[in-house]
């Protein structure tokens, strides 16, 4: 599909992609940026790159193909940095869990310097960093693709059949469509699940003693990298805090039910929810 | 151990302990209750008995240790039936996950007819029924039997011993003590996954395209029998409330964290969970 793909950032998604990408053949090679000279060496070691560098120019060297894979906060420095650097037409992508600021900055920082494509790569684990990283982490999930009317619609088509390649379920959706929606259905579940762990143990350690696998599943994605998820959470904010706002609202109305004793209620509301729950298990 | 051991409700739980305690040859016949014809011959097929009967006065006769794994309304009834046709020192014990007002009604109900020792298996999952019954189902998890002061020392100890045998962990708390924990590790994130998972489709199935593995796994348990979870709920009511309430107020922290930009004390907020998960995770 590329001649060379340059991955800035190889932690647990940029990683995955650079083993996906060389196991499938998608680039005939591919290049890590990394702040660090381990973690240059780390990706390389671990078959995540064929090589590496700490250079962001010398990075997208006659690079077709660009990832941005870093924290969401360093990715328009580095968009400015390469922006004079691209080769003309290059593709340029980032895997950003926030879209709407992140494609404003990056739209404007690369102009026409780049075709540029916002994704988000619905993948990845409580877990963070290469160690972690693995081929085949994005095999079943969903990418979300972001254009605007400054999309090229060739590129769009080219980082979507990409995303395909590495075995992703493409969906399109406008950035801040993407935010509101992942707000609800990933940044929320973070906080809430961040929430639940800290109320628990609000006064100790003795409840971990009687936590079960339901109260484990319900907080395993607390353990996830806490500054990465600060950012998000900042960064999308907005929609996160009508998403808290809403979650509150459906939790108010559960207690609700349990103060007037409402049986009905709350029997209806616990079937809802395990029926919405179990057409989702179905499409799996 | 037992030389009969009668369980009453071969579901999920009871079943599971059946064939937990003839694998392991805890008791030299089991005996199982139920409502309905085929749930006895079912359970019998599935090795879960060795026999069966509708009839609960033949089906404690002779039993050395009775287990009510019924729903938790149906088992004060039963404690009545059965009591007269007890075997005079007989342990009784149940497996409902509310204790204080199953514990209360039970021992008043079984009085001097036997031995009786509230419990909770905390083991199971979103499934229901014999169908997901496995011998293997108390391996690892925790056992809560909740004492009190009618109740005998040597039964307490017998009862953990066999929560032991079929691999569990067993803690001892207070009936009050238990509701009040469990209401916030077990009930609330029931209500939660419920709430979380009702509140994202609220305006229809869409959101489901985009779900990742973070909120499946966050509202996993929102698939459980709901008839059962309402009643448990209903039961254990002023406890969930309070629970509910108190992560509503933990949830508002987080939620005023983000109106206030306050990066510094949402990056506070998701280490204490992560720390808190990671220990809990290194536990299991």
């Amino acid at each position: 599909m590329f001649q060379k793909l340059t991955i800035f950032g190889p932690g647990l998604l940029g990683g995955s992609l650079g083993m996906a990408a060389r196991q499938r053949k998608l680039a005939q090679h591919v290049t890590v940026w990394a702040r660090r000279p381990e973690a240059v060496s780390e990706a390389v070691k671990r078959g995540a790159a064929d090589d590496g560098t700490l250079k962001a120019d010398e990075a997208v060297r006659d690079a077709d193909f660009v990832v941005l894979a870093t924290t969401i906060g360093a990715m328009e420095k580095i968009a400015r940095e390469i922006a004079p650097h691209l080769k003309p037409g290059v593709l340029v992508t980032d895997v950003g869990s926030v879209k709407y600021p992140v494609v404003i900055s990056l739209e404007h920082a690369l102009k026409a310097a780049a075709k540029f494509v916002g994704s988000h790569p619905m993948a990845g684990s409580e877990e963070a960093g290469i160690g972690a990283a693995a081929a085949d982490l994005f095999e079943g999930a969903v990418c979300i693709v972001t254009p605007t009317e400054e999309t090229d619609r060739d590129a769009l088509m080219k980082v979507a059949q990409f995303w395909e390649a590495v075995g992703m379920k493409v969906r399109t959706l406008a950035p801040s469509v993407h935010d509101e929606m992942v707000g609800r259905v990933s940044h929320l579940p973070h906080v809430l699940a961040a929430a639940l762990m800290n109320y628990v143990c609000r006064q100790g350690r003795e409840p971990m003693e009687y936590c079960g696998n339901g109260f484990r599943d319900t907080t395993r994605i607390a353990a996830g990298p806490a500054e990465m998820w600060e950012e998000i959470c900042m960064v999308n904010r907005d929609e996160l805090r009508r998403a808290v706002d809403g979650l509150i609202d459906e939790l108010s109305l559960a207690r609700q039910m349990l103060e007037n004793k409402d049986e009905i209620g709350l029997l209806a509301f616990l079937r809802r929810a395990k029926n919405l729950r179990e057409e989702l298990k179905d499409r799996q």
